[in-house]
């Protein structure tokens, strides 16, 4: 597959799923029996490591927090990279995002390829509407790659701008979902994000940009929002939805040991594969 | 001094001045007589320490663009650190930005600190005010550290999103500015940056925050911005305004040799420190 989108719609129908697996492996809270005799760039790769084998048949796509791992410095950073060069290398038909918010233009978006593509080994990068088109534009380019826009986040603060009235009694963030859909995906590699704690938002924002653009929703879990709230969004054929958890993934478990820890992580993401099954077919 | 605002504000006050050096060292830039024979790290370090050799008592402010480092991996960022650990040691008076509009909340702010603050070095960190208060909150407890929020930036299409028409009448970025002056910076540790290539907005935003909030310019020179848009906008006792310039000083010169070259820069911050300082008096 040659084009970004086409590899995430090919992920969707595949997997018969619509779960996006946050890896936000913090090493900070990396359990004791991964850590101990490690270093901090080990650790990491080996924790993601066995999450990936327990969930990378159900994992539509792998979104990884950039700030988790750079939060650790360069070792951070390394641990980021062999998870994705392990991903790549194994689960090739998976697309790789990272979460970034990003908002560089001209010569720095060549800058952040260069650090989220290259480097670190990603094919989709996610972006704030906030300075407008150009900080896109650049991405349109190489339509092997992707840009996730966060239209409206999860968030409870994420009203106070994306939420403002507008003179024609429009919402900020509609605006923003209409820019994305009608005016800035000229390559067909954009798709937007959305929020799960705001449902009002999240259905004004399918309606907007209609059926075929893939839709990934935040929120879920640990910050409250209900999967129930996704009925009727899953877009055509019901394949253009995902959802991602990430620590409700990740650190599902409070096991000591390797094996029960990550029979939990798979039992996290099965349970979630299925209500979301349930939801899109009602 | 123990608070970054006091940090900034007797920059401002010692150095007679209003210049942002923006070391935005994109190491593909670099001249050839830096390069040769120079891995990507002592590279990126001696271009970064031969503009500081020639700008820092003329420089209020060192801003570096993230990305610009990044974009060459692990070897970029430690050019990065190392320049950091450098002008904390001979000019530990100049405040460090990383500009890298980040917008991370709750853990992943941590990590942001981890990042820019312990790792690279910064003293400041600049973010979207696109998800709210909940990026910010997290950063009101360090003092010693500050916050640049992106009110109005200085590309043609920040307009899309920041200049759209409320309700009330007022624009998306007067209501960025309000949050930031009137509801988030409760601990004063945060400030605003705008554009000089939108005059009427930048004008309308020093009213929002008034006199005493430090006030960053960006789009001055390559950009098109004009100096003389800033009359009046330079806020209590004409010391508030800090106008940054990246390209325009550091890729001044077409100079072949080291010293010619770094002329140059020099004769570029002389020359805009000039500018604003008239500007400033009228």
């Amino acid at each position: 597959v040659s084009k970004f989108i086409d590899l995430l719609k090919q992920s969707l129908v595949s997997k018969n799923s619509h779960v996006c697996v946050g890896l936000d492996s913090q090493y900070s809270k990396l359990p004791a029996f991964i850590t101990k005799g490690r270093s901090v760039t080990e650790a990491i790769f080996s924790f993601n490591r066995a999450v990936i084998e327990q969930t990378h048949d159900l994992a539509v796509v792998y979104k990884m927090n950039v700030a988790f791992y750079a939060g650790f410095g360069a070792e951070g950073l390394e641990g980021l990279r062999e998870t994705n060069e392990y991903l790549k290398a194994n689960c090739p038909e998976i697309p790789l995002l990272a979460d970034c918010k990003r908002s560089e233009m001209g010569e720095s978006v060549k800058m952040v390829a260069g650090e989220i593509f290259d480097w670190l080994g990603f094919d989709c990068v996610m972006a704030t509407p906030w300075f407008g088109f150009d900080t896109i534009r650049d991405y349109l380019s190489d339509e092997s790659k992707g840009v996730v826009i966060y239209v409206h986040d999860s968030n409870p603060t994420a009203a106070e701008i994306q939420d403002l009235v507008l003179a024609d009694g429009r919402q900020v963030y509609e605006e923003a979902a209409r820019l994305v859909a009608q005016k800035w995906n000229k390559s067909g590699n954009l798709f937007v994000e959305a929020a799960a704690t705001y449902p009002v938002a999240l259905r004004k924002i399918r309606q907007i940009i209609g059926e075929e653009m893939p839709l990934l929703v935040a929120g879920v879990g640990a910050q409250g929002g209900q999967v129930k709230a996704l009925s009727g969004l899953f877009g055509r054929d019901r394949q253009r939805l995902i959802v991602n958890s990430s620590r409700g993934i990740i650190f599902a478990s409070l096991a000591d040991n390797e094996q029960a820890y990550f029979d939990d992580v798979r039992t996290a993401v099965v349970r979630l594969r299925d209500e979301l099954q349930t939801i899109a077919m009602t």
